[in-house]
């Protein structure tokens, strides 16, 4: 049995996830370049491995049908958007992933981005560092209303680190309706428009989807408020980078924190913009989550092998997601 | 009746302030240099003044003695250790101050500064502006213990926007019995001592007096974790920059986030570091807890010029800080 780990970096902080691989008796390899595996790369490496514990590379039909002896990937993650799971499920390949493990990290993020948004603190930082004493005006959270598109995991995770902040008004697409509250904050359910007409921070916290692609384009970012601030930690793709781009040249709206892309590592052209604050896809990348990703992913692999029951089987509206 | 108003931005984005001066008669006058006053500046000035609506430029003993015309002093804020209390009420001068709007806006910018040294954001932003992609491991705040040093005003509201944070253990110096809970996130009254050996985070919220000046200094913070992160949004003075400055350096502890500085505007060294996040004093300046001081202050220094009592005198307590 041999299991090619894909994603990077893997057990850096917690050895946990290779003791399980060893106790269990599995051979494994950890991609050695340090980086992301281009298509090509883990089209070379996938055919000789039963199991691939993966990050975000692409992993397409022509890739699932070149892995000969796969029997079972292994996402280190929430997104299932490098998988095709059809594919993998026409050959009989039992995909699984970690739901629920990365919502804290990637929800404490956002409430990061937020904060230094409105008040500019990586702007006074990098100022402070040239020798620039300015004292920026900001905003508090209590004179903003928060739009959160998306109310899975992660969104009622946001929700739930706000309850401390003094927030105007919250207002969420999609929400449940036993977290509808009227008192402050005041939480009400919103449709998509109405959020980016009225949000002066929109943070989105949607999985990628044909119909997710390019939600937030030209159109969309027209329609907000020429102070708001877009925050994106759920997947690149989502919000279209050139409309974005274009937008934060022109002034359009305030500013945008942007940790995930359409490709990366990141090339493109936002890292000429001061309103635009990014990172290198860091959402899920605290101690504690990492580590909880990499058990439950490494812990599912080693059930399939073993030929039992993994506890994290990717649930069939993701399949359906998948064919909309 | 003539006010000088030292402090600046003053009424940048709501012009109450000034409609409450215009109302009531007085005339006014805003520092025009756009940064503080030295001291020699505001002795220059005030002499022709009855009221002074200040910021934190010093008001020794030697200004108020020169300052023949002065009746009140109010500060915009909650510091009191730039005015001479004593010499003040020697001279009959009124002192008032606003001691409750700056929480709000102090506690989020504290928020701002735990999250992003905790995941490296501003250290990202500027890489990946550069090109660099580099995804930083972080932590969450459910794998720290926080240490809050002063659980007044402002230390109170840091732990009110903590509430919705899984921190794993808060440990405050002088708290309120009735604030310990046995629940988590359990909430520890400790004293400093126990913060600095044992805290990932330790951020001060005490008021610059001469019991604090220097509070932690070089044996204090060789006390602390090799990886704690300091915070200071209180008042320059009460950390020692230069005992900082060495264990920053040295990595003895793993890095700062500096609002305030002894000597403001900032020219020092801490700027040399990048494990050091600093910010230009702007603990306050949010649009909404500004305007409230700015409002404040100048409430009571027209109700205190057409004889009537002022909401916001500065009480004894704060005489005595000054002569301890």
């Amino acid at each position: 049995m041999k299991v090619l780990i894909s994603t990077v970096p893997f057990a850096d902080r917690d050895q946990t996830p290779l003791n399980i691989l060893g106790e269990a008796g599995v051979e494994y390899v950890i991609n050695p370049l340090g980086r992301k595996f281009t298509r090509e790369e883990l089209f070379q490496e996938i055919s000789s491995y039963d199991a691939l514990i993966a990050g975000t590379e692409v992993i397409d039909k022509e890739i699932i049908n070149h892995s000969t002896n796969l029997k079972v990937i292994a996402r280190v993650g929430i997104g299932l958007d490098n998988v095709d799971l059809i594919a993998a499920r026409d050959k009989g390949i039992q995909v699984c992933y970690t739901p629920d493990a990365p919502s804290p990290a990637v929800g404490e993020l956002t409430i990061a981005m937020m904060l230094t948004m409105l008040r500019q603190v990586h702007i006074s930082n990098d100022q402070m560092h040239e020798g620039v004493w300015h004292r920026f005006f900001g905003k508090r959270l209590s004179e903003c209303t928060v739009g959160i598109i998306g109310a899975g995991r992660i969104g009622k995770h946001v929700l739930k680190l706000l309850s401390g902040f003094d927030v105007n008004r919250i207002l969420v697409n999609d929400i449940d309706a036993e977290l509808i509250t009227e008192e402050p904050p005041k939480i009400e359910n919103a449709d998509k428009e109405k959020i980016y007409r009225e949000a002066d921070i929109i943070t989105v916290h949607v999985p990628l989807t044909m119909e997710t692609t390019h939600m937030i384009s030209d159109k969309e970012i027209r329609m907000m408020k020429r102070d708001a601030i877009l925050i994106n930690t759920a997947r690149g793709g989502i919000v279209d980078e050139t409309a974005l781009f274009n937008a934060l040249q022109n002034k359009r709206i305030g500013g945008a924190a942007v940790d995930v892309f359409e490709k990366e590592p990141y090339q493109g052209n936002l890292n000429k913009l001061t309103n635009c604050l990014l990172t290198a896809h860091m959402g899920s990348m605290s101690i504690d989550c990492r580590t909880q990703m990499e058990r439950e992913a490494t812990e599912d692999t080693v059930l399939f092998l073993l030929g039992k029951t993994p506890k994290r089987p990717v649930p069939n509206y993701e399949y359906e997601n998948q064919t909309k």
